[in-house]
């Protein structure tokens, strides 16, 4: 049974909303005016497209890009609870949480069984498309933090540096892309 | 055993994520640049001394005050998980995950027990203190969406005024401030 | 011959400067600290989505999807120039322009050919692909405009209105949500 | 004689102008979209509140906290005018035309005498309570433009530092709080 | 004798001080993310080369647009106090501080008593240059008013409409653009 | 012919859009929340004051200053394309199409002849007038570049520096002041 389009309408609005939902990591770090959701969203998916195009693995790009795409979606009914408040939180709270909400924003539209799939998929990390996705996620926001630490100026971002150095990524193109920013990141902050 | 100037530092710099901390219920409904926790948690402070003005029950106005001044702190661990985000959390989790990051926040300092018991009752709404200030918290807000919706032009904000139409303050003086804020909304809006 | 990681990285660099390039066309109509091009090439890819469900079409999602998120990246180059510049320069300079960017863009990279050949059916909007997401493109800007409308009060993006009135899209599933925004638009201004 | 409601109203209505105001003192060194007046405001209480649980001396903590909110009212008739600019004023004008308008703001209320004698304690730091929230307000800056420092890159708050250099508070509490941040700062400082 | 080249540096540097300086007056008015000073001496220049080019008198247009550009320099000393706060102040306070802090930024200058001659007509509006740049002024503030009217939804701004309605200006100029402002203001009103 | 005020009323809301048209030079070199084009169009004419005052030229001031407003008004029809993407569209073509926006903006004003020729003597560099204006203009991005590099710490600026090292002004005073600027940016550049 097909939506009407007052129903897509409203999934659209709804999404919109993560355009001006600012990621709560970096508040946490004193960066003003940081990235929206939407924004970051995007950057996941330029870095699963380059992750794609420097490995060899056969993808299914269409997956792999709506994973990106969704893979936040749930923050507009449940906002961006930030990693470390996971450990106040009952084991697997967060994502059941996202996963309701999930639900709730997809209730009627004929695609709700698919995207809900691609979603567990993703947090599962089981297909090489949710893995590599996971790997942009984790990248994009590395390489965020030092554009950040290069044009703002915030100290604090150091511990983002910290906390990647020897961090293993699943795919071997996101760990050398994860080295390269390290090593430039390194290089800039022992000039500056 | 005093804690050393260090401990207390700490104390002030995680407190101070909370000027930079954007309330999330104003992003979730389209305000850009709203205002953040620190500015809300004093409007919350200008609220409850107003309604202790107009009252003429006695109240500790430090512990009142200091109530007003805390009530989101756990927001610099937990962040500020909007109202709606609850229906998909266990039942009393966002609760307790605020009062372990309260225990995670004030560890090692004196007066813990003290603030601990502190936002137990305010959490709770036992004493009378409590009840004002958590009066004053949703007044608070109530004013605030009135400020947007005169000087933004958010037409999405009326849906706040259709909420708290009917809705039952456990003070008096909150009672009739919630009229008189109702009523000048209606107003603007019927000629605007 | 692979790239370099470096190279990667570089490119990575280039496209994270559409997370801080506001979109021109909003700063012309005075919306106040607008979105940027990343925030609306995510939004044009939700578009996209959506509209891929809604039709019936058999489409390839991966290269629809690559599109939505390259369409705008020769604006890290050539900045965001607004449509109506376009009757100042030369017939075709401004697409001449983009094109001569992604080749610089691009260059050494192994997808070269590959992206410049993707772009190049968008402008031309030859394939099925390509003309979903010129519509998605449109009908984000519409609805992007109806939100601010609603939620800034901005007098000014009526015009938008206006123009998107009549105006036809190429497939259905656009048209059929064109409409309903407009609607939607027209019902809330009437009211406010 | 009990105030209306309608009078109480337009009080936080004024009162809320300090969510909007930017401080004046961090614009004139170039620190872009700086703290406001609100968020300022409830800062010098959480120092003022550390403070007192740093020290042994008995204190009115109502009376205390509800000059920290309340410090910087005047702002919402007067504007921040920055200490410098009283070089160039009359002897005395500041105090007086804050003294003056606060008269303006409170006039009608019934609690008006009060706050008005708890305003020139303030001003002259005649009682505990008053000297312990003035330190908290210088304080607070201090603590917040290296936080600035750290977070903004910016050069120039280096004066801040300089100035805060063998300067003396009234409270033991805040001379230890304060040495602390410049420790922290010089070790920053030296080290980035 | 010549100023070297580092004195006119440092008026620079203090000049640029007025691009991150917002006007007051828009703050008291909850007008979020107001101009700058720089901006609207930029705008009031304009408007003053629009009020020669309607008038057929003539008028020394280096003085004229000189004046516009440092009208309100003296603000990087003693901030943009608002036209209210002068109720507050000893009579001819503020008038007096802005012209001692010229006196303090153009010291060493060649050019301080020319320019400080200037100031002094301009605030006493004796030369039709004066007179005009006076008209300019408050002429770009009703324009601005209209304009965040229009643009931001801010009802507030209703009340600078009702302050101009029946205000004369010096210049038959500037009285019939105030007065065209007025009229396009009501008509928008009316209708949205 | 004179023009009705309404005309007038339209030029002065289409340079007003550049009060809110963000640089686009900064947004590419990731500075946050930059500057906009009214008020670097301030910072050139007062660059332009400073530069004259410094020299023994006889220069005709109100020529000079209109230019240093008027430069870049073409933009609010144009965008402000940025140097950089000239190297992309057809030899001259940013130019023409400036000179034709600006004779659309001007259309129906009497004093378009004199605009059109000031403009083309700017774009010409043929008066002494022309050569110091163009000296200021890009003076002030010197300027404005270590600003943001002291008070943002963005260390992407230092390619600014580099770019300015050795290059040549026409007018004696502007090779001075871009001395003096590049002299005290590598000195607190060296201290860290």
């Amino acid at each position: 049974m097909p939506a009407d389009t007052s129903r897509w309408l409203d999934l659209l609005l709804q999404a919109n909303v993560l355009k001006t939902t600012p990621r709560t990591g970096w508040h946490l770090r004193w960066v003003p005016d940081p990235e929206n959701v939407a924004a970051h969203s995007w950057g996941t998916a330029m870095v699963a497209l380059v992750l794609a195009e420097m490995s060899d693995v056969e993808l299914d790009r269409g997956r792999m890009l709506t994973m990106a795409m969704l893979h936040d979606l749930a923050e507009t009914e449940v906002s961006d609870i930030p990693r470390m408040a996971k450990q106040f939180l009952p084991e697997g709270a967060k994502n059941e949480a996202e996963a309701q909400a999930l639900a709730a924003i997809l209730s009627g539209l004929p695609m709700a069984p698919d995207w809900t799939e691609l979603m567990a998929d993703y947090e599962q990390e089981r297909s090489p498309e949710a893995q590599l996705v996971r790997d942009a996620d984790r990248l994009e926001f590395l390489l965020q933090a030092w554009v950040y630490r290069e044009t703002h100026g915030n100290a604090r971002l150091e511990e983002v540096r910290w906390a990647y150095i020897g961090r293993q990524f699943t795919t071997p193109a996101a760990q050398l892309l994860a080295q390269a920013v390290l090593e430039r990141w390194e290089s800039s902050t022992s000039q500056g």
